[in-house]
């Protein structure tokens, strides 16, 4: 199934001059819906993965079920205030201004094997913030994937050091 | 598999005196969340489904696997401006103030039966303004389940409309 047709391009979301990519089409449609996270699973296949981080808030949209596909735990990285327990933060820039993330302290065990997770790759910031939290609590960050790519933004050169795959690409 | 001993309690969180259910634990563990969407599964066998409606952003991650293992789309109900298409909203009480959310107008199609789903069954108030929504769009809504429903805070009185599911009740 051509996963790329049913991507949704809104214009100017969230700001004038920005094409969003809406994956809302794929997500209502059993058949692609299901192509997708069977693609994203078939795309790490063979990779040993004890845990699987998604990103607030469409993260948890394809990692949850990645998660169960792989059959691996489920962790939610969240913005600040949001995990109720005790937490870690990382701060990461933005083309104007900060942001933040945060995971539960207790989320990693030393040397588990952690495959972060996200619906898209655009500047990359907030995947290098997960793995950076991900790694202050011990664990290994075996590799990223995302649903989509926005290769023109080139997050692959700020993410150089980890394994990067992506199901569709623009 | 007894989940609601891998459930935690978290005290004072959001604010002083609120006892939260911390569902983070069952997320990590593998066997307990593949447990959990294998049992709210079950607990809708046999009713007719075509879309399953997840809200912001706990909501994500038990309604998307769910939608999944039931072979139906999955609709996310969001925060406002979240959303990138055209969308309706509904403005619901708090305790102090109001909240909105929305949902992209072209989500629901005509007659399409609208599970809704969500990890917490609190006041009922976010679950209420999703089944509005849902409605406005012309979907039936043909159930609700949660996987945490807080029962001395009756929202049952407040949904008496819909059919009401959930997993685990403290």
């Amino acid at each position: 199934m051509n996963l790329k047709d049913k991507i949704r391009s809104v214009m100017d979301y969230p700001k004038e001059g920005i094409d969003f990519k809406d994956i809302t089409p794929v997500l209502s449609d059993p058949v692609a819906f299901k192509a997708c996270i069977d693609q994203m699973s078939e795309l790490v296949k063979g990779k040993e993965v004890d845990q699987v981080v998604g990103t607030e808030a469409r993260g948890f949209i394809v990692g949850a079920p990645l998660a169960l596909e792989l059959k691996t735990g489920f962790i939610p990285v969240r913005k600040p205030g949001k995990l109720p327990s005790e937490t870690i933060s990382h701060e990461y820039d933005l083309e104007y201004g900060t942001d933040t993330v945060e995971i539960h302290k207790d989320a990693i065990k030393k040397g588990q094997k952690v495959l972060i997770v996200d619906d898209l790759l655009a500047t990359g910031g907030t995947a290098l913030a997960s793995a950076k939290l991900i790694e202050e609590l011990g664990g290994e960050v075996v590799g990223m994937i995302f649903f989509i790519e926005l290769e023109f933004l080139e997050a692959r050169e700020l993410l150089k050091d980890y394994d990067i795959k992506s199901l569709v690409k623009f």
